[in-house]
């Protein structure tokens, strides 16, 4: 049984928690918590041995824990996801394979492309390709077009997996917190259009790339995982741009991962990662 | 107040521990654990906001821990080590460093060289050096001298910073996992001498370095910490070696700060680290 | 133009090899060379920015160059792999993708599998899978069946991605340096099976992978690619097994695409790599 | 013997220079070489097994290079620096270190600090130390004051470890490409001050350190050397200052081994590290 609590912080809290457990008779293989003291918060990600019933086990925390808490009792373990997509193949096709071995957490519901280049690999794994050009109309007009496609998924989230349009606020907001994307720099860093050719420009000595969840400011949403490489002169900005394909790939998978198995809490602009 | 729980494990520990300490108003400002399922055991270390009398913090978790368990309350804050070096500079000069600048979290009581090499820098930061030559005489008569010197130091820790020489489990078994050895490779590979020519010998394109709890088995104690960097055909084996030193001094570094901050168990020939 | 070169050392070879470029007007666009001084030996790798007649230059370079000097002009750039693999799919997964989106350096011409395990996915991309069990036969006529598949492709190297018998030296001799391993280790710790299973009993903080040439002895082949990642108490060998998988993925496609590239110098139980 | 190289590219250099070594029968160890494509220029370092006239191997080598070809042979083997601090100690106790065990490749002429904190550490290496308060008077005059210091010595670097104060355009115009300083963060993220701070209220995943040359444009230098830590939640601001000085400490240790070996090109706002 997996369990997350995010509640405000006071004394005696995983005594209570941890008593709730015990009382059922229940034992507890992993509890990782994070206490932010400057807003006394509290949160916790607690994992059993033995199942229970999700909803007595939800009543009885809500009875020792502060008023608002969020409790989450064995969240929905397979999520379902849509990727959105352009022209590069990496981290989609990470995402496939994953998908296809059933390693992803996730099950892939369709992929959205604003180009036809992907249609084929999604074709071969069987799962549902949907092109939406954004050529030739109107921004609001493009991601009506990609609400309307959504909208015949129930999914959980959203991941842009190196697609290389800019979403709009009125977009973002219909799916708060459930957008993924990997952006191709170790953010702050280079924010915005051609990280690599600025990561070239400037002849920095590492390329990275960022997950994290897209909230309205472009690049400045919750950051999940980040990781870079050593980088030298050697490498032009298309150097930079491909040995960072890599690193995107990785990143994203991680990210995913996390997010997937219920491992991260966001607050404000910022995540909890229990790894 | 640190504690530092380890015993057998069984349902209602969290609770048991979390709830000894509500019932004190004491709050919980960070718990670590780990349980061994294989062996069923409980590891657990807890950082509170508030301080309490040790002993009767102590006596209380007793009551609702299994009989033999195992609990620090508070453990020494400032711990007292002697360095053990030959004649190479880079690990022990960081320990000195840090010493001084009291970011140690111990304090170096004194220095015991097998050459005088480093004589000069200890006395620089007026810490005691002992000369203790381990030529024309047996092993059992330089330990003998060793254990003299030790003898007139309360040391809670004896650190090998690139001290070598094999010392005979006759001479470890008197300080049971108080000895914190530097070994110049990532081990279990190049076990034994010249691990850089070991390494260059077989063309790796990494080296590392590895502290550990010295026990009786040369180069087999509990892993403490592990680190590498890459190396290339580039590199002769003096060269690894030069590059070596970097990562030696940094493993060294961490592993003493988790050990003199009380954030490591050992457990058989494993640690378990809170990081 | 690519242009290798190995021979015994002596003075004036660079400027006897950038001579005959100049003279033929051919500008240099990377050299990198590498002098082993114990034994002699002279490596370099040339890129040019103009083509030109292959045997031309291979001539002219003969003639400058020492007696028995290994010179290749304009290896063949798209080589003919044939992978073998048991169950595990990550590392063909990735070169079966990388293959099919042409930026892998080779073609995949089959697989071959010990198992049946892999076949709808080599089946997805078109590719070829041959199913030979090792049960119930000698492992000679296993061999022998490999052997027979081989025959029918040309094919540059055998790559060994996550292939979990052990190949004869009869078997070996017939492909000298023509295949290439994963090991799910940081050779040479490890050798064996069940790396990770012993790397969990041996408490390391960190595990990693090695790509290497096949030679007759186990795992002690030269060495073309390691990496790392940390890993603590908390990893049981089935974690730690699946943590590495995400390595082996990764150091095998690098060393691939050093060795597709032509940028792998063996010699000796080494490599030059010049990355 | 050490030769760098830099000038326009063209046809045949590679050939030209190394025939010119091959004259003089002098064997080159070690070559690299650079070319940028878009600026058509050329960079090249060599080492040699024998030593030769500096002044004739420059000459012959004009006659064979370029017109406005720059040529440095053998450049000043042991330079001297002079180090620039505040409060933080781990920069400079490196320096101090390395300088001490003759492991620089530099001497440490004297060290000027805005505060007198350091001055004691300086003594017990027998270092001359400096103190220059900026308080209560104008930037204009406490630089006046530098230079004062400065001028005593000849020094080829002066080195910013952990100097707090931002020098003016007027000051840095007299060291052209002399002055390198450690900027904890990796740039270009959290240019300016407080970068730890910036880090910790950005949630980010990793956080870094930049060595650089000091142009006029803050913090917009070209860069030499840069590194990362990861870093999670569960650290504060404090925490992640604490945890980047070892990265600090490592990358301007690695920057000043690589100025100071004279394997760095600076070009454009870029350096070209040939390590």
């Amino acid at each position: 049984m997996v369990i997350l609590i995010q509640c405000t912080d006071k004394v005696g809290l995983v005594a209570a928690i941890a008593g709730v457990l015990a009382a059922m008779d229940i034992n507890i293989v992993a509890m990782r918590e994070h206490v932010d003291t400057n807003d006394n918060l509290f949160f916790m990600r607690v994992v059993t041995a033995q199942d229970a019933d999700a909803t007595t086990v939800k009543q009885q925390l809500a009875e020792v824990l502060p008023p608002a808490a969020d409790i989450k009792v064995n969240p929905k373990p397979q999520k379902k996801i849509i990727v959105l997509v352009t022209k590069e193949y990496h981290c989609l096709s990470d995402i496939l394979i994953r998908n296809y071995f059933k390693t992803l957490q996730a099950s892939v519901q369709c992929v959205i492309g604003n180009h036809a280049t992907l249609q084929d690999i999604c074709t071969r794994f069987d799962i549902p390709f949907h092109y939406i050009s954004h050529e030739a109309k109107d921004k609001s007009v493009f991601e009506e077009e990609l609400k309307g496609i959504i909208a015949n998924y129930a999914a959980d989230y959203l991941v842009l997996a190196k697609f290389m349009r800019i979403l709009s606020p009125q977009f973002i907001e219909n799916f708060p917190l459930k957008i993924i994307n990997i952006h191709h720099s170790f953010l702050p860093a280079f924010i915005g259009a051609n990280p690599y050719r600025q990561a070239f420009e400037r002849g920095v000595k590492l390329i990275g790339a960022t997950a994290h969840f897209v909230t309205n400011d472009l690049d400045e949403g919750p950051i999940i995982a980040q990781q870079i490489i050593p980088v030298n002169h050697s490498l032009t900005a298309a150097g930079m741009m491909k040995a960072g394909k890599e690193i995107e790939t990785a990143v994203l998978a991680k990210a995913l991962n996390m997010v997937l198995d219920d491992k991260v809490f966001v607050y404000g602009n910022k995540t909890i990662v229990f790894e």
